[in-house]
């Protein structure tokens, strides 16, 4: 299969031509593959075709102002799109087989692997929703009101609220756009930003009371134990906001969470100021991302995986 | 003295004609009227004229990239202009004096008293300084890179980073142009929305300790006593994010913080959702503010004080 880099403009004029549409989110989905998925479903519905949005994970329930009108609707694919899907082990178990299948992949990672036959990557882009905002009028459909909420929820949510190193003009821009096309932003961004669960609340003191600083303060380690999700009841999506502590404090240039798996597997995210590189650090144990925001995955105890962590990035903000 | 609403490009007409303008800031400023303030003043001397700054209280240390490059002019000022000033109790001991003596109040609160000779009020302006960015271009004046920073500041802490109710289009728009023209906005949304010190980090901790549901959890009370800022070492900025928790909470409709200022003195801050007025609220015990947010003092101890919070607020929603 041949691999090729195509524009926007050609990416609209291949949806066009197409009448069954299967659209794949990734995994663990968040606001901007489901807000991206949803968006150009929509859009290419609109447009007369038959397309559906699918996901290896269950859409979390948050999502459900997005997601409650869209019905299923069943038939053979004969185009398939992946939005905001870096790399073929963001599939998922119950898309894995699509992971050589895919048509158009349209992303904003960098660090995208190229694994479809065709690919539209705009990594200066702030989200996935960015480029579909572009696209769906290059498509010579209109952005509605339930499409820009779904564009709307991708944009802020994969800038933390318009708050991380990605976000430029454009962004505000596309978010202006979006809300004048009739995207509820105070409800999206309260919802997204401003609501925590009794759960979220306990795991997030709890967190705390872990914070393990390294390097004068300069690397701060957050852990969170299977026992303390069990304890507090929080649910795996309750950690998101927990993941971007460490790093607000004064003074941190690298922000870890540790989150147990099992017992000798941990995921890990890093979070990173400027002149740290996420990415970087992550990819010394096979995971990747972006330089502000990367993740891994570390056979071993969270203990372990600690000091596994630490004494890596001190030789990388050593350096 | 006739009171005299204005339009913006009259407003800017007379301050093209001014050739030394004084510029009031209300008391305990924030980024809004620090932003307006020191962006105006910056325009001014950009169109050759002498111009100053000035505020009851002292400026935050964290504002000090907008003001560190302003140096003091001393002139004998032949207008006096207010930003984001609402009613003469907010010019602060120092600026007293001037409370009768305001030519032009520019301001976006629809409670503005009109105590100045000529105002330009615009209610659906989510920041002050959102009217500013459209008043320096009417006076002939680029917005640079400075410029650019104060306003992006006031846009951005008014609208709490564009969550707030306030927010639309037309703020996401002036937010756009503002990096367009230089603004800093990661650094200024990480320094204003993403740093937290240890101390902070840890009587949040303690702070949600003392959560205490009332009304199957309508409402939400936290508790600061003086121990604990004593013991965290936490200063009473550093109780700002807290405020707003207990509100952000699932299901809660008010979220009470009961911050204790004396043996038998409590500062009480209520944060309301959709359908109860935190002003009503605060009024039972001679406070008052918004519907969203307000506040009261109570002579009694952090205990009583809940107690008599948590019954007032009951009556109100129970109504």
């Amino acid at each position: 299969m041949s691999m090729e880099n195509i524009t926007l403009e050609k990416a609209a004029e291949m949806l066009i031509e197409q009448d069954n549409i299967l659209i794949l989110m990734h995994k663990s989905p968040d606001g901007d593959t489901i807000g991206s998925g949803y968006a150009l479903c929509l859009a290419l519905r609109k447009a007369g075709k038959k397309a559906q949005a699918i996901c290896s994970d269950p859409i979390p329930s948050k999502y459900g102002y997005i997601t409650d009108s869209i019905d299923d609707q069943s038939f053979e694919p004969d185009f398939i799109v992946s939005t905001d899907i870096a790399a073929p082990q963001l599939f998922g178990d119950k898309l894995s087989a699509y992971t050589e299948s895919v048509d158009l992949c349209i992303d904003h990672h960098g660090s995208n692997t190229r694994f479809a036959k065709y690919s539209y990557i705009e990594p200066s882009a702030a989200a996935c929703a960015q480029i579909i905002a572009k696209l769906i009028p290059l498509m010579g459909t209109e952005i509605d009101a339930p499409i820009a909420d779904a564009l709307f929820t991708g944009i802020s949510t994969d800038t933390g609220c318009f708050k991380f190193r990605n976000t430029t003009a454009e962004t505000y821009r596309a978010a202006a756009e979006m809300i004048e096309r009739g995207a509820r932003n105070y409800m999206i961004t309260t919802l997204m930003f401003d609501t925590k669960s009794r759960q979220q609340l306990e795991l997030e003191k709890r967190a705390i009371e872990t914070l393990d600083y390294r390097m004068d303060g300069k690397i701060a380690i957050i852990t969170i134990t299977t026992e303390m999700m069990a304890e507090t009841g929080a649910e795996e999506s309750d950690t998101d906001y927990i993941v971007s502590l460490p790093r607000q404090i004064e003074g941190v240039m690298a922000g870890v969470t540790i989150k147990q798996k099992g017992e000798k597997l941990c995921r890990i995210s890093v979070r990173a100021s400027d002149g740290v590189d996420a990415s970087e650090i992550c990819s010394l144990f096979g995971g990747g991302g972006h330089k502000g925001a990367a993740g891994c995955s570390i056979e071993a105890s969270p203990a372990e995986a600690k000091e596994m962590m630490a004494s890596a990035i001190e030789k990388v903000i050593g350096k």
